[in-house]
């Protein structure tokens, strides 16, 4: 069955769409974080960030379809649900950020950021952190550091390192401080180059670098430094956003900054495509002014629907507080876990999204890929979903989504803590 | 009641968000080709192309609903459903494209093509009609010429005229060969220039254009000379595909050409956020093997659900058929109108897809954009909605969903003639 699925992939979308897993599942249904396949095995999903509120939320879909059943149309016409949505929305952000402008992805979200910055400070320069990846349009794969691309980083383009405690150990400033050195040294040489400074895009919990243990000050230190250059500061909250850090709403709001430009999308729709860059009135009207914008699909009333049936349910069903919560306790148990063997490295992340390293020393020096990949492989076995990130792709990476419940934590510990045994012994 | 929706719509999205007519419609629901207003006044849609089989099809929002209610994950996991549409979609193009890569946009897909035509050529030239719009990200803006982008034209884009018989009079072959020659000038200026040619971008019915009627040859001299420059020709369907230009499935089909990619986008999923890339194995082959492409929404089953559904019902309800037989009415029907007043130009278009020019002149020489605006609204206040389009805004856009009837081109035929009557008298 799955092998004549093989074939029938390869036949049509390619070899190189990405597939999970040395035996990639075959899904057939789903509901809240638990998937089944064909074979009738069911799995816990504690990998997808898109079905933020839970797999197949009864709410999302009735909403989905009712308005589907009733209007579907683009923003040329005046339709009340894409202002009740952008309205929730903006609603979650700090008052400077007072307009929206939908999309359907987060890569079309991020693009649009960076034509608004470079229309806005008129350079070119795009400073991104060192292993990082916000999207597949031509721009940002020439500012992809974290994945594959055939057209490497462009000229325009300058990568950073972000600091990580964790494997630094050094003192917090002096990391911090070298850390921002590099920073300057980047900067310069995009001015020095005719680039200038068009912004930085930040990803708050930096996920696809690992999860670092970032030096108090550094990305507050980084934004002003990109903003003394005439840059503005993107937050890509594709990942970090909607409660998913747990300890504040938006992944940005764990440092003392406000994005100029905040970038969303993964679990906006719980799996609808949509997306959006919330920005402030100023940014928004000039831009506006300057260009005949239009996207065909975003801010349709059903795509609308969608993400303002999800913020209620993040609200009704307390998901945000349960990130934490979850989160925390997740940490506190993972924490006993690697506590007893010294190939495993500090617990990372916050709230619903987090993991630890795995490296073949006690000393943490060597990272361990391949034990990694087994780890991965052996959770999988004992029915839970994860996968694994970093430079190295060596830090376990646990992303439930926020609909987990506390009766099913103890089943993804288990089979954490059983794949741990079973692969370390 | 719209007063305080223009507010709030000011307040959230912004006042450059584009809107049709003089007063905004405000909609709240629809069937078929007829949407309903707040103040309960229906209209007959003349306009959208994107609910492709008719506005809240009972079958599409049923196979959303019941795909949503089951499953919706991305496609690092092995799913039927994307498989179904995706051998679903190849089956209409030719066997050499024979792959697909789905996006969630006509830009994502766009741009995406473009990624691919520049890794195969390793060229950056770009080669578009000087009256186009292929999408809104940061390579597209630069390759806009038929509406205001800040970037303006890229310095590695080129813009060549589509030829128009209807203005201008000459001899078929001598406008032919005359627009082809600016072709080889616009291509040496590329190569000389070193960016190279990667690829022609051609809407094979020249919508924005206003729809010339292009001299036989034009096109496929024009695809020749590209390729023997060493560059693709990207089809880009979005506009012209799925039966919409009525002779043919797809509009490219009216010329002696298969492009190399072809791109998909508004009524692929009837208002669902869905596109795609047509292409073949070896130009996937070498991308896929190149790149670590992914796209999180991008045939997740729900689209792939809604796309798949969207074929059938074009066959079961027969409505490529319906275009070619209910357009090639209604261009005689508007032939006979235009043919009454000599302001008005010969009727343009295919399928159900078509216009007229509306001229200052008798010699139809001054294109009077005003007159087709008062039009435009005449038709409105006659319970009609349509548009008007190409580099004067002096053509006529109608464009109904292909799902209008036979007993609904009375409605729209006499909301053209009183309209006409009115305004020309």
């Amino acid at each position: 069955m799955s092998t004549d699925l093989l074939t029938r992939r390869y036949a049509t979308i390619g070899r190189h769409s990405p597939l999970f897993y040395d035996e990639p599942v075959h899904l057939v249904s789903a509901s809240g974080v638990w998937l089944t396949a064909a074979d009738g095995r069911r799995y816990l999903d504690a990998y997808n960030n898109v079905p933020h509120v839970g797999h197949t939320h009864p709410r999302v879909v009735a909403a989905m379809a009712e308005q589907a059943a009733t209007l579907n149309v683009h923003t040329r016409y005046l339709n009340e649900k894409v202002l009740d949505y952008a309205e929730a929305l903006i609603a979650r952000f700090e008052p400077e950020l007072d307009r929206v402008l939908f999309t359907n992805s987060g890569s079309e979200a991020n693009e649009l950021a960076f034509r608004i910055a470079g229309q806005h400070t008129g350079a070119r320069g795009i400073l991104v952190t060192d292993f990082s990846y916000h999207g597949n349009t031509s721009l940002l794969a020439g500012a992809t550091t974290g994945l594959q691309t055939h057209e490497g980083l462009a000229e325009h383009v300058r990568a950073f390192h972000v600091p990580d405690l964790d494997s630094d150990r050094r003192e917090p400033d002096v990391v911090r401080d070298e850390a921002l050195a590099a920073v300057d040294t980047a900067i310069a040489e995009l001015l020095q180059s005719g680039h200038g400074v068009a912004g930085v895009i930040i990803e708050s919990i930096f996920s696809t670098e690992g999860m670092p243990r970032v030096p108090a000050g550094f990305v507050e230190g980084l934004a002003a430094r990109v903003r003394a250059a005439g840059g503005l500061v993107v937050g890509d909250e594709v990942q970090a956003g909607l409660g998913r850090t747990g300890r504040t709403f938006w992944g940005y709001q764990r440092y003392d900054l406000v994005p100029d430009l905040v970038t969303l999308g993964k679990p906006l729709g719980n799996g609808h495509p949509l997306a959006a860059v919330v920005t402030g009135h100023d940014l928004l009207e000039e831009f506006g002014s300057r260009n005949e914008y239009f996207n065909t699909f975003a801010g349709n009333p059903v795509s609308s629907a969608v993400g303002l049936e999800v913020l209620r349910i993040i609200d009704d069903e307390g998901l945000w507080e349960r990130s934490r919560r979850l989160g925390d306790e997740i940490r506190e148990r993972l924490g006993e876990l690697v506590a007893a063997d010294p190939r495993l490295g500090p617990v990372k992340g916050d709230g619903l999204f987090f993991g630890f390293g795995v490296f073949e020393d006690a000393e943490q020096t060597r990272p361990d890929a391949a034990t990694t990949k087994r780890l991965v492989e052996a959770v999988k076995a004992r029915g839970v979903l994860l996968s694994r990130i970093g430079p190295t792709g060596s830090v376990l990476k646990i992303r439930p989504p926020l609909a987990i419940q506390d009766a099913e934590l103890p089943v993804l510990l288990d089979a954490i803590r059983g794949a741990v045994g079973e692969v370390l012994a």
